[in-house]
């Protein structure tokens, strides 16, 4: 299509309400609201689509699967807790029961996993399928995760391994970070998180311009993910992209001893700091800008939501 | 496409989330979550396809508009407030930034006349052009109004008038009866509501489902559209769809005294009465069958949502 999502969201953030019972505004992972006294209600909406996000061959019940895992990636970077979600499916002409059918299931069966309720939906015909699924989640006021919070001299660490979700399935196979997303906004460690779906480069350059710092990463410590018992490049980890990890701001003194509490089998690694602001707010030990080095357009980290 | 919306909806109800703190689960224009003590939340999501809702060819702000709108006549049917939207857009490959921001901006101003803040969104690529939007509203716990409190003696009334919705352009410059809805359930005379964007008919048959009644229409008394100063024929007004107006169930003594108390310039009509469930929901004053006789298929009534 001829349009850039960043360049789109860009134009139309200034443009959407703020302020009153709106605590977190559009342009983070989950917009938040006010729920009860001491509670915020999160709300976040994403798609699928045909020949994009899976294969017309693709199992539709893992198609569902992934649209509603990719919602509670989002309420894993809050640090939230998912409740409830609503279920939008465009179904092609060529789409029968069936199709349906599996996609609808592929939802259910991740929904009751992780005690998330289907509250509403609807069906309709369209030139070809796209399912869209809005997450309600809740988390403590004084534990929200947000974008904007990170501050030269704090850790950058994150879950999980980066790169080759295409290749190795991990895009329709994840699991997501919801667990250890409340688990560290619960210990109050966390002063900036947003999960990786678009890349590593441009969903870190985009917690950089929300914070208003940069980022030295060190690129040896980045976790990388194996295809036939081989790490992935560099390149690839970075961006990739559909990793679904999350990645986090934590106060230097905290990250310290945060390995040691860490009580889950994901991975948590430290990869670097946070930087006062610069030009090219990513770059490695060396000071080289990385996303010239790996040829992401400089405007993603500017314009960033 | 090879599924009948009512079908998969009959067939995936069942499996969908009730209790806890879900007051009205999935199945009714929305659903309705505890929020305060004494206020339920509203959630509903409806979509708008190219080529199916609007023709390619479209002013995309209208298209913008209806699906906002479409949105808002679920809220109005519950009696509800609207307040929060969150909108998903897939735009097709030969889909350029001015159609989408033209679409956007259908919605805003839509949203900004209503006092709805636009808080979230995404946006993807896809093989053809879909839009879903949620609406988040509220409403009194003691006002809400759902499709199933109809009971036989109550009257049957309308608001605005039916058929012709494409030919007259209605369909896409609808104004959402969201204050009537509000007024009707302040009011405290609504035993059963619903909206009717699928026909009269249809949806006066889910209504009929979800009470557990059947209806007796005045056909001479619906209110009909007029194109070129003529009224459009009955079968237009019962099957049409796309009318936006509001379909509710009034005891018999409040009805009486409503026309007086009325405030609006929207027409609200009794058309009939609702009666004790029958094989054939839907009559005429001479018991004629209307689903048999306007071509309705009988199972959209009994497997209605």
């Amino acid at each position: 299509m001829n349009i850039d999502e960043d360049t789109f969201l860009a134009a139309l953030l200034p443009r959407l309400a703020t302020g009153d019972s709106i605590v977190v505004p559009a342009g983070d992972d989950c917009a938040a609201i006010q729920w009860t006294d001491d509670r915020l209600l999160l709300l976040a909406v994403d798609q699928v689509a045909a020949g994009i996000h899976y294969l017309q061959e693709c199992d539709p019940a893992l198609a569902g699967r992934k649209l509603l895992g990719r919602n509670l990636s989002d309420i894993a970077a809050m640090g939230g807790r998912p409740i409830y979600a609503l279920l939008a499916l465009a179904l092609q002409q060529e789409c029968d029961a069936a199709w349906a059918a599996g996609f609808a299931d592929g939802v259910l069966e991740l929904a009751d996993a992780c005690g998330v309720k289907l509250i509403g939906g609807d069906v309709c015909a369209a030139g070809s399928a796209v399912a869209s699924l809005t997450i309600v989640g809740d988390v403590a006021t004084s534990a929200v995760c947000r974008r904007s919070g990170a501050s030269a001299g704090d850790r950058l660490l994150v879950t999980g391994r980066f790169g080759g979700s295409l290749p190795t399935g991990h895009h329709l196979h994840f699991t997501p970070r919801t667990a250890e997303g409340q688990w560290l906004a619960a210990h109050g460690v966390v002063a900036a998180m947003i999960d990786v779906s678009d890349g590593l480069l441009k969903d870190l350059g985009r917690l950089c311009a929300a914070s208003g710092v940069g980022a030295v990463v060190d690129e040896a410590a980045i976790p990388l993910s194996r295809i036939d018992n081989k790490p992935v490049d560099l390149s690839a980890a970075w961006l990739d992209g559909e990793d679904y990890e999350l990645l986090l701001a934590v106060p230097a003194g905290a990250a310290a001893g945060l390995p040691q509490d860490w009580p889950f089998e994901t991975a948590l690694t430290d990869v670097g700091e946070f930087v006062a602001a610069s030009p090219a707010p990513v770059v490695d030990r060396n000071g080289r800008d990385l996303a010239g080095h790996y040829g992401l357009p400089f405007n993603h980290f500017t314009r960033g939501r």
